[in-house]
């Protein structure tokens, strides 16, 4: 029987690099088609995917989605504080529109699966699969179902005239998209292994940033960034500039424990200069506009925004769900945030709101003016429950 | 009729001075008992109202609770990461044990009333109120009561011999402890005002402090720092050494909108060099150490935990409930972190522990090895009731 | 100076009806407007109150918003399982739609002011209060002010030609709308007494209900029911009917403790049938359709609606973003449930749903077959930190 | 190389039968050791494992653990209002202590190996997979594995010797211990199929029930039952009598869709007189002694404890967390519950408390005494944001 058409998530890498030709000598396909998936990942990276891809593949396609990504998703997820554990998501934001586009390649070139070239450890097999799945492809991942080494890999490549461009293992694993880049692997799996600077490539380490404090002003409409310093700017533009201004400041670096989906922990180190300076102003823009019942409540919605937007688990009704919540919110985070950005810091010094719910002359905003007597009323009440189960125990 | 004794929570500042005329004058009280209560602020003004209360009352008392105000408020408060719309707290800590130290006081001298100076806007008052009422006392607030100028004050001083310090309207309000240092008032009312270099005390400007990174390493037991640098302190001692340490490198400023308890929004600005440093390393460790489960659910109850300490409802029977599964989960909080504190920014390096949830051999910890097809069925059931709702939704 | 016109919400009871002489003669306003608010009191009330209104007031107006109360209050209800404290709620949904009706007539009249006989202990009064102050009107409220006796009330009420009918107290107190029934007050106030059967109106006492389960078909379509055993019904009627059919088989009692706004307890007896079963159905259709994740997450946000809309805090921007995340779920809620209705119990018997997340079918329904070998592999990560845990203590 | 002894989680059917020769022929082991453990199935389904296990095996124990069953897992769960989806949990909460006791036994026979004959569809093997690796063994799931026939099963049984008692294929599956009977397949699996009389064992129908009401009166002690009608009993007499005059009320019976824990909905049906009463009345004495605030955290406590109670993740930290919360609500909890039981309808009469946060007095409980003018007070403060927010919208 024929096999047909298989469409490859293809990065360039060695791993996917050997995929094309196991796909048609192990797995039997008659064509292979990679798709290069453009969410701003290094020039240099998409490039090699491209020349890759062409020289390996029956057809290749290079697809450049970074203003969908900023806007589709990015965005979405500043409007819900969006970070897992504690930290900025990167990595787990890009992969659901990747694998809508592979999808979509592959509806068009009339494929019944898809292959990636993601192991059996990570998150990214799962959150690929769970889009795969749920487009009703079949779904090949090689380096998940055959255990190779890397020795084999590379002699694989070299039998099959594959250019190998970096033979000695690398120490790091490094994924990038335009909001976050992540290093994880190595020396770096020993959580208490203080990592060294040359790991890093967005920032510069706090001690060789400037030496004067700069300062931003970001304005947001509907909790989105929309300019820099009063420029209007789309989205893509602004979040690239602010990384290269937060990240000449040092500002962006994390290092933390993280759980896996599978429950596994990992060390993971992350930059992402633009995301931390607008999740702190956009969390304090909110404060400002917000009332406490929505900002109380909020934490709790995204939260669990984050951890679906962790899992990738795009299609769950909850998130639509969850995201409807977040968009009503928003409708009033409209205003501007100053921050100030020093050797690897980040602070708010200032805000301010034509929707702030902040007045000097609250008294009298409406006809019944509050004065200090109104407060014995409020006290009255306050903690009476409380107060009586004190009583209670005290009898 | 007689009035009796009254004890009056004392400060030495201009309010709580003139106090002790008026609960004799214009209350009618026969005697009254001042009671300074120790939380850390600066020694100068403990000593300032040791004098005035001795001058001024019939009886008074200095208490120095600072020992248990670490071990009893703040440490509970590391452990529920006690942080109120994202910043740590500081005086609302503090209240709940200043106002039962006046309690103990009311009791012993046979009072039936008590007294403090807050007005009627902030938080301080429902949370004295709450615990004198729980407590059983009648409470006097002249400040609240009475609506009394600057000027009339003055003057009221004056006429009863009482020293004014400072004659002209200090620029801010200050309220001061060991564990936090808040400024609010004057200027910094206006949210978009940057606020000076001048208002801050126990931090340098970043750009001032030292050229090179200082480590510290903190070391925690059951989710409580026990020593700095392999050296074991008393809380106390820790807390103190930690907050000359981040502050002399710049850490701990905060500039923040919170929602005060009766609902007002006001602008704070807040220093707390070691408990940035302290609340940064507990949850670091807290992810080595929790299980994804834990600390999904520990937002939730120290989010819930941090409102309630922030009203200072420590009597509420939900508050003893929370710190009983806060006290859980830190039986196995135990290990070390290491921070790095630099011009304003603090960085966790490297953590370790001896109950961490992080195994480079997580495969051979049960008797059934975990192989990448394992995550083949995972990946299986993963979201798919997701994937069914898609699949409906496209029929 | 002038007062003016006020507008008293106006239910033609002894309290209201004695406020509008008092308003003139006591608050000095030159012109009273009553306003009856239609919710689906009975019939009889309703015609009081206009027959009184327009003997006493200056100018009178009986509104009739059932239609509006059902498709605009009550219908949102049903979609969040609004229910406060575990039982719904009926009174407190009525109470925002009324207030804005006098705040429509107040702008119409001209007046500034609006009067409600509320006393200070209850509910009713925030509620009222909230929708007023936030419309900008000044609110006077006589019964919370002035502190009167039944007996002053009733010769007051003979001085100024009031009819009074009910001249011996009324054992319990009572308030009605088309969604619920609320008895209260008298020796219902001992939380240990056991109602009589004579406080109910609207079901029949489960032992004299019919010997036979009557069974009724709901429809519901995006989470509101639209018919009956097929028959399609505008939402009113449908609920009216639905109030028969249930409450002739004993179904809607409901007793319980509940936490008054201000958090006193209050024991409170309900009547509401076809909310009963409405809620009932709604929620077995939920789980017939929403997701897993939606439904855990739906139980937090239903319980959030609940308790702002028992508070009647409808502008509180919270309550929009919560209806919001609601509706988004209910997108799928169409389906039929049967119920069976028997002597005082309600039981789903059966259901179904062109949208349920069920299917025998399941293994089939992606390219990927599901095997049971697949739940090993599920297996393996299932409690995977929760067994690493207790490895580490069992060490 | 030697494969030693197995112990197998034994029942008596069919399944676990043939196991016992599968072990040895298929899978090769010498010894096969059986444990049947009491946690109040029917009488005659215990004395069958008895019989048959002594018959097949080499070594057959049969282990009672109903007392424990009810004081270590039903009571937490009456405190936790432990409820999955809104129904009482029955089977989940048996699972884990069968586990391990048969680990208990597994230890002392000195086997590295576990069986059980779950299939790969349900709960029950990753319940007990959960518990069997955290204690280290091997799991054999002969069911899982091997994909037999019920053909197959039964030839091979009579090859064996093995009683095969019921041939004909049961027209449902059924699991019993003393809190629950469920009853699931067949016919039942049409959500829509109203399900016969003839399913339930515990209650009788509704119609058949007696025509007087029945009353019962519950004594809790810190949230557990310890008398009924005044008669102190064992929690295991007390569920004993309560499943008999709930069941012969026709109360307790459950059909409901739920969630399994891999993601399938399935349709079930319930029995748990006694659980539908102790829960009735248990929350009912909850909302007359916790304070609003414990209620309304608790929901959310007991909502994410019964998700992992119904997951059997009982090593899992946070259920010990969460169980350190509600034990601390739970030291209130004491006090009598009067409940009506009526042809299928259990109703709340009456409840009594000396730990009631419920007063006449209130007024009078602290020296403060409240009068309805604190309520305006309390009422100016009440929704403060959100009527700014209507007016700056309204602007």
């Amino acid at each position: 029987m024929e096999k047909g058409k298989v469409v490859l998530a293809f990065s360039g890498g060695l791993d996917t690099s050997i995929c094309v030709p196991l796909l048609r000598e192990h797995y039997g396909f008659d064509e292979v088609v990679t798709v290069a998936v453009d969410v701003g990942q290094p020039e240099e990276d998409i490039q090699r995917a491209t020349t890759k891809g062409r020289l390996l593949a029956d057809q290749h396609y290079t697809i450049d989605v970074k203003e969908r990504f900023v806007d589709e998703y990015i965005f979405p997820s500043i409007k819900a504080n969006g970070s897992y554990e504690g930290y900025p998501m990167g990595t787990a934001l890009a992969r659901p529109l990747i694998a809508e586009e592979i999808v979509r390649i592959a509806g068009e070139e009339g494929a019944r699966c898809i292959a990636h070239g993601c192991t059996g450890k990570g998150n990214d097999q799962l959150r690929f699969d769970f889009i795969f799945r749920a487009a009703g492809y079949e779904i090949i991942a090689p380096m998940r179902e055959m255990n190779l080494t890397r020795e084999w890999e590379i002699r694989y490549a070299e039998e099959h005239n594959i250019p190998v461009t970096v033979v000695k293992e690398k120490p790091y694993s490094i994924d990038e998209n335009c909001w976050s880049r992540s290093i994880e692997g190595g020396k770096l799996e020993n959580p208490s292994f203080h990592p060294p600077d040359d790991i890093y490539a967005w920032t510069v380490s706090p001690k060789d940033a400037p030496d004067t404090m700069e300062e931003v002003s970001i304005e947001f409409e509907k909790g989105v960034p929309v300019a820099l310093d009063g420029e209007r700017l789309t989205g893509l533009a602004l979040i690239k500039r602010l990384n290269l201004i937060a990240g000449r400041n040092g500002v962006g670096r994390n290092d933390m424990i993280e759980d896996r989906i599978l429950g596994i922990k990992a060390r993971e180190i992350y930059e992402h200069p633009a995301a931390t300076v607008l999740l702190a102003a956009h969390g304090d823009l909110e404060r400002l506009v917000l009332t406490r019942s929505e900002l109380a409540f909020k934490r709790i919605v995204d939260d669990r925004w984050s951890e679906l937007g962790y899992m990738g688990l795009v299609h769950e009704p909850l998130f639509h769900a969850l995201n409807a919540f977040v968009d009503t919110t928003q409708e009033r985070v409209t205003g501007t945030v100053d921050v100030g950005l020093y050797k690897g810091s980040v602070r708010v010094l200032g805000r301010s709101s034509a929707s702030m719910l902040y007045s000097d002359d609250l008294v009298s905003f409406d006809t019944v003016s509050i004065d200090q007597n109104h407060s014995v009323g409020f006290s009255t009440y306050f903690g009476l429950q409380a107060r009586l189960c004190k009583n209670l125990k005290n009898r």
